[in-house]
């Protein structure tokens, strides 16, 4: 296997994980072309699935990605980035990783994990 | 948000991760039914989608996943879990991860990164 499968899944799943610290950070979803375009780069390019098109995670906020290394899974349709996440948060909200809720299993309870490392009303504008 | 939207998605992808390590192990998919056995049970439960069915990790091979806790992201339509992984390997090839082929990203190079921790034909018999 040479890399990641894009004619199996026009869209395949990627892990983006802080390289220093081992976080996981999000996931989101690249096509052929985010997927060369991060490797030719070394920014992290996904596809947004909402917006229908590129997204160059961090081109509003600031927040990039630096690519440090790239891996594929045993059935090449999901990708792991390591990376070294500018501005130290991940997600729109503001917090380091995306998975910032926790849920306790017996009780169903949610908590909120981790803080804010900026507010998202300053980075992103009143939308 | 109280937890993953199974109504947004059926299948959500989930991200698995070595409570101990950090390390990424895998990624599979849960329904409704494998989340809510998941927490009821301490034990990961999947959704197989090339067998269309509940796909209790570790079932045949014994490596099961423990899980110690468990998150939603901020689109409430992805899932991580940190889990002790039995048997110290979570990829059916033998690794500790299915995520052991690296890209070279200057030259497009896949190398191998990791060890085989079991032999898959002894774990998994002749199939």
């Amino acid at each position: 296997m040479n890399g990641p499968d894009f004619q199996k899944t026009e869209l395949i799943p990627v892990i983006a994980q802080d390289e220093a610290s081992g976080t996981v950070l999000m996931l989101a979803y690249m096509n052929q072309t985010a997927y060369e375009e991060t490797l030719r780069t070394g920014r992290v390019c996904y596809y947004s699935r909402s917006r229908q098109k590129l997204w160059r995670k961090g081109e509003e906020s600031g927040n990039v990605q630096e690519l440090k290394s790239l891996y594929f899974d045993c059935d090449a349709d999901t990708l792991l980035v390591k990376v070294n996440q500018i501005g130290g948060a991940a997600c729109h909200e503001g917090y380091q990783s995306c998975f910032f809720r926790r849920v306790d299993p017996a009780s169903g309870n949610v908590t909120v994990e981790g803080e804010r490392v900026f507010d998202p009303k300053v980075v992103y504008g009143k939308k």
